[in-house]
């Protein structure tokens, strides 16, 4: 299914799809870094959880009309995407502090936000992936006012969808980062990955961390509480 | 003309003005500080020099129907102003990169932005004043979204005006530093002070620093450039 890999990121490969002009093939690795790369280890069977878990969340978002990159689940550790312009933003939506907005902001841990936050980062390792505000992303990035807005509206929409999916396994939405990417047409869709990756996850009941803060922490098996949410999630499937 | 110590800044004492209810003295210290406050130096004159530096800019942003706190200015190191609760932002104006914007964003020095960007900063000397972006503002302060809105129209506008009388006296307006503060009526206006200390003042033919820039940088003498911009102020008010 594989032609030219195009790109090797912290913990996918991205490679043209044989034959599929505007559809990539993304193959999840084992590896986990944390603190901008400078911790770094690999799992056995990272990969395959996060394709899992990531194939499960979108295709429920596209039950939920959510329009995304997404295509199939090609085998335990590709998927197909459609091939977009990503842009350089991380998008993080945040319902309670947790993280580095704590300390930047001194806002206490686990402070629940009324309204969601959302926070620009200029996805840019040699930077740091800096905090940005929307005239920076204006500037930095070919996104236009308009586009900038409809990804907020699209963040905060994919959040209602994210938070109720978890709500139903039990896990609260902490936080997350999303990415955008704009198709040949145009269209501005959700693109990249949905996983413990890049969500906080935590138990509903007892607070437990359920995502790659037990890695970024050295507080639990990753291996372990990425199992937990696959089987949540296929158990709600 | 003081009654009690309200606040003491870095560069500027805020007393109670003794029998005027509503309305504040500004005194205007010999320090400078650089880094937040890791760099710190005093210097005779400089209280002087950007009292009297401030008081024709406020009174020049009056003429261009500009609403600021300033009310007038009392002798060499004091001036009188409207009482007003500071919205805890510095918002900061860039025309031209220079400083902490050229690292954290990875922009060439002298980069000239077409559209002037702005920024804010959420004042608080503990966390380093953060880059915030508008969600934070809204959350940190008491601000509505509407008066966000305000301020940044406020802020292009004395933009403007400002490198209008910069570019008069043959001076290249680089960024600068606002605060705006409510009034008890609830109107929100330029408050703080406009000097050397808070704007990036190059010399348009040659390129010569004219602010804080050469004590940060160590590159001059701080009471010699203050001097100038006065001088060249006062030759054309």
């Amino acid at each position: 299914m594989k032609a030219e890999l195009l790109y090797e990121g912290k913990a996918k490969r991205v490679y043209q799809a044989e034959g599929k002009s505007g559809q990539l093939v993304l193959s999840y690795k084992n590896d986990a870094t944390a603190f901008n790369g400078v911790k770094k280890d690999s799992f056995d069977g990272k990969g395959r959880l996060n394709n899992e878990i990531s194939s499960l969340i979108f295709t429920a978002l596209h039950e939920k009309g959510i329009e995304t990159h997404f295509i199939e689940r090609l085998n335990e550790t590709e998927q197909m995407v459609v091939q977009t312009e990503i842009i350089p933003l991380e998008v993080v939506v945040r319902n309670v502090a947790s993280g580095s907005i704590t300390k930047r902001l001194g806002i206490e841990e686990k402070t629940h936000f009324d309204k969601p936050l959302i926070e620009f980062f200029y996805k840019n390792d040699e930077l740091g992936d800096p905090l940005i505000n929307d005239e920076h992303a204006l500037y930095l990035t070919s996104a236009t006012p308009a586009e900038i807005d409809e990804i907020k509206e699209k963040a905060l929409e994919i959040n209602k969808q994210l938070m109720d999916l978890f709500q139903s396994i039990n896990i609260t939405l902490v936080d997350f980062k999303l990415e955008f990417g704009r198709k040949a047409c145009g269209t501005i869709v959700l693109s990249d990955e949905i996983s413990p990756d890049t969500c906080r996850l935590w138990d509903a009941a007892t607070g437990e961390k359920l995502d790659k803060d037990v890695f970024r922490q050295g507080t639990g098996d990753l291996i372990e509480v990425y199992k937990e949410i696959l089987k949540r999630l296929e158990a709600k499937a």
